[in-house]
């Protein structure tokens, strides 16, 4: 197997091809932490923000990148997430654990998720993201996040598939 | 909001950038269909495969794309949902299902991903893939594939969330 050729270089993403295969590869990111937060009410915590690729309001798992900043570059899976989940959406969590490592889009992106769960939560912020984000914060009964989640989208908004990834991880917890 | 500039166009994917936003793009495609595939037997069906990006096998739902082969331009998505679940895992299937249209990385990626339910499964080949493609097949009992997808990580290989999604999508059925 031949190494990567980088075609294209740009300030977030590059575009590589190794052994005809072109994919792409996000710069300035040690990889992304995905956190599936729940709290002692048995809520669920989402997130919604505008996705410049698909052009769309986009339901997600509260999510970021590790070590895209200066001074978090070496910081640890747990230390990222946690410092996205209280940036999104204002909760802090009392446990980690690690669920998995899974690829985004393992045909176009060479990116791994780090998913993990977070519980015993408190909210100590508003969230909403960084200065150049705006994110909303959707607290919803897992028991009723499945008719919740249609009704998004017949309002025309798409949902990220790991959302149901993880009620499933959910639902099988103490099994 | 600008139109997306087109920073380099490779054969199979470009990289795109709006307002400061970078994404990948795919070309000849018209979207990506995924298959959730289970037998009268409640049995998974799912394909793993090396994927370059992540430089590891990786195990996934049966997926393809649509319209990137001329004399399929126009196909619907069970057309090639149907023709991918031949291909990939040598099923055919009597009743198709539309589940949901979903990002495969929003943040990164302009994909949609086209999800549909396939039962009433025949084996009438073997799959594997198309001569491109070197695709195994695993037929998973539903009640023990959470094992079995736990060994496979010990095993190093990688695991598409989305198994997950269709694990939780499978278990509301009826409901």
């Amino acid at each position: 197997m031949n190494k990567p050729y980088c075609h294209y270089r740009g300030k977030f993403l590059s575009l590589l091809e190794r052994d005809t295969w072109e994919y792409a590869e996000r710069i300035n990111s040690q990889g992304v932490v995905v956190i599936v937060a729940t709290t002692d009410e048995q809520d669920i915590i989402l997130v919604e923000q505008f996705r410049m690729p698909v052009n769309t309001s986009v339901i997600e798992l509260p999510a970021g990148l590790m070590g895209d900043i200066a001074e978090f570059r070496d910081e640890s899976v747990f230390a990222a997430a946690s410092r996205e989940l209280h940036e999104e959406t204002g909760f802090e969590a009392d446990h980690w654990n690690h669920i998995m490592e899974c690829p985004a889009s393992a045909g176009m992106s060479s990116e791994i998720l780090s998913i993990v769960r977070a519980t015993g939560l408190v909210r100590t912020g508003e969230g909403g993201g960084d200065s150049s984000e705006n994110i909303h914060v959707h607290i919803i009964a897992l028991n009723k996040v499945d008719q919740w989640l249609e009704r998004q989208i017949s309002k025309g908004k798409l949902l990220d598939p790991k959302i149901y990834s993880a009620l499933h991880w959910i639902s099988q917890e103490g099994h």
